[in-house]
């Protein structure tokens, strides 16, 4: 038998999925789930994007460009330039998702060898591409004891050697929910100037900023044109995740150039959720209106709710529709899956992501957890009851 | 500036689209363009497949599991048990695209540095994804005077050494069309089982075999359970390129696993199209038979059409819907240029795939052209006229 390769080895499996059997089994046993382990929205996806797909007139079901349709593109870039982008349709790939822009760009940017900072706790996909791209992340750690704000600069210096060649943000951040500042972002542009580093910026959860804080793109920075790209996603903004369309943004001509020819290798983006996600364009702006309103009535919730129980503390985050909790707990792992196996209340129980997932030093996530706020006012007081009442009575507790 | 890496500077650029901005310029100028380059059939898509399309009624577009939907891939492992390959949908892996389905089994074999021999001419992303992967193709040149049957085993081993750990066949072939015999893939085989190396088998155009030919996979072929890998994909079965829907399957539990994990990473295959792949596994017999017969019916206008005009040599290819032909000419890439360039018969030009872009030695192809039989009887034959006069009138003509 041929022997498989030390990539598929190291490859990091997804660690929110890693509890999935230990859920499944409580549902059998016929207890309610409440699942805020995953960033899978319950919103509904605009009316606008899911009747383009029910209208599709074609009769052949063809590829389209490897770059994107060029109206998708067109549109696209008009939603940028509304938000300060200065771009046009030539600076965006259109990818498969989000998560492919994130692949195009590291194999485009890194060769195998090259280091990538990144504050943490972070998306932890970010491996598993860096995995793919034999590129080694640098982790620098954020505390939730000032809401996860950015490491200082002098911290990513300390890491910058010949081989570090970019810096990953997300901002909105998951799991964190963080969202940068103006001064944090021309701190992070000194720093890529300073030392010529790729600013690679996630900004997956962009339209998700509550209580009036405005979102600061480092495509908004002047001077960083040749620095930045963006991915970008349909699945958060329009809740469309199952369409797997996202772009790459960029300004830097060698990196569309090179960018496209990896998008040529797999040919071309879905045909359908091109489609949608030009319609979606038109959403009408009473639909993020309502997210939004709703979202931070969730986040206002969640956040009280945890922070009345004893021994709990979390940070209110600006943005995203997450939030990550320091527990009374001697470890994430062993707690969130008792959660599932051994614990409920009124036979309900709750499903958490250990943040242990999204350390490098997973010790510095072991009495966290993240809480994705994916569901309705009322399920999520009940997810909060459940773990009220699990921390009094797990074995595991440590105050 | 930060500096773009290697992988992106080394990465090619798709030989297919090289001549793209040519034929637009042809367009331009009033020109009708018989696109025969790429393979993109006009064939209708099933109704089954867009009429599932059109009725979606769920309200959150989510995603579906990283492997796929439970539903899709029941479905699929019958689709599949129905022509022999005796699996289930444990051993399948919903993928985005064929495409996606050799980046995951490229990532999960093999390391950078290993090597994969591949019969040349030889689907040209092949290159792009090993390149991605750090792989090394190690090509054996088919010849067009036996019809581009597979080269002796002999060949094969010349190049077997401590890195090779795996051989990627396409059949039925795309550029040739070939169609592998049951004694092929015994050599094979007993090649894969001796040196113990990956089979990969891309069965794209697994439905397009013609004169009653059967198609053999290795995954009908006892002894073979770690090796095989197949590639697969709706693409062309059911004229859905932009569906990007593929699968990869396999019977060793260790690529499984490590497939799985990569496929976390990107979260999830497109939604829709999996709902749509699900409903295509109804489709009547009767619109293959249909396709069948007039794709049979284009290679034989297309084979005989060519092979009347004097100098050039086109052999009947046993599947897909390509057709590589000899020319008489100086160079395939200065030829098809030519013809969107310089070139017009009653206002009407050909592009058609230089096959320089399908031989790790470009000379190999220099005479070659791949022509996809992608178009309707009548201008199939407009575009064969063309072809005919194109080459009467050609300067770099050699015979
Ligand atoms: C921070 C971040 N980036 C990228 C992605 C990728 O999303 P997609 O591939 O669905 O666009 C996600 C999805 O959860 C995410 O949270
Ligand atoms: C031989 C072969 N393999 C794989 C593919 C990939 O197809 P897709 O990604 O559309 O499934 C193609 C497409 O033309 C092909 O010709």
């Amino acid at each position: 038998m041929p022997t498989i390769s030390n990539k598929g080895k190291r490859m990091p499996a997804s660690p929110i999925r890693k509890l999935t059997p230990y859920a499944d089994e409580a549902k059998k046993m016929g207890k309610k789930v409440f699942h805020l382990n995953i960033g899978q929205p319950d919103i509904e996806t605009p009316e606008t994007m899911l009747n383009a797909v029910k209208n599709i007139n074609f009769k052949v079901w063809a590829y389209t460009p490897s770059q994107g349709n060029a109206s998708y593109r067109e549109k696209l870039s008009t939603y940028y330039n509304n938000i300060g982008y200065n771009i046009s349709a030539d600076n965006i790939l259109v990818t498969t998702g989000g998560s492919e822009a994130i692949t195009i760009a590291m194999e485009s940017c890194f060769d195998p060898g090259d280091e990538v900072i990144i504050p943490e706790p972070f998306y932890a996909n970010y491996n598993g591409f860096a995995c793919m791209a034999g590129v080694e992340v640098k982790p620098i750690p954020s505390s939730i004891d000032n809401g996860f704000a950015l490491p200082n600069i002098a911290e990513f210096e300390k890491l910058i050697g010949p081989k570090t060649k970019g810096v990953i943000i997300c901002n909105p951040n998951n799991p964190t929910g963080y969202l940068y500042s103006q001064e944090e972002m021309e701190a992070l542009k000194g720093l890529c100037l300073k030392h010529d580093l790729y600013l690679f910026s996630d900004e997956a959860y962009r339209e998700f900023c509550y209580d009036g804080n405005t979102f600061i793109s480092p495509m908004h920075m002047e001077g960083l044109e040749n620095h930045v790209v963006v991915f970008d996603t349909v699945s958060k903004r329009y809740s469309a995740c199952g369409a797997r369309l996202g772009c790459l943004i960029t300004k830097n001509r060698e990196i569309l150039e090179a960018g496209l020819k990896f998008a040529q290798a797999r040919l071309s983006p879905p045909a359908v959720a091109q489609i949608a996600g030009e319609a979606a364009i038109d959403t009408p702006q009473s639909y993020f209106d309502n997210v939004i309103s709703e979202y931070t009535k969730r986040r206002d919730l969640l956040v009280e709710g945890l922070n009345k129980i004893p021994g709990v503390y979390c940070p209110t985050p600006g943005g995203a529709f997450y939030v990550v909790a320091k527990l009374p707990i001697d470890n994430a792992d062993k707690f969130c899956q008792w959660m599932l196996e051994e614990f409920d209340y009124n036979n309900q129980t709750v499903m958490m992501a250990p943040a242990t997932g999204f350390y490098s030093d997973t010790r510095l996530g072991e009495q966290q957890v993240r809480l994705a706020y994916v569901l309705c006012l009322e399920d999520l007081a009940s997810a909060i009851s459940c773990i009220e009442k699990g921390l009094e009575n797990y074995p595991g507790r440590t105050q």
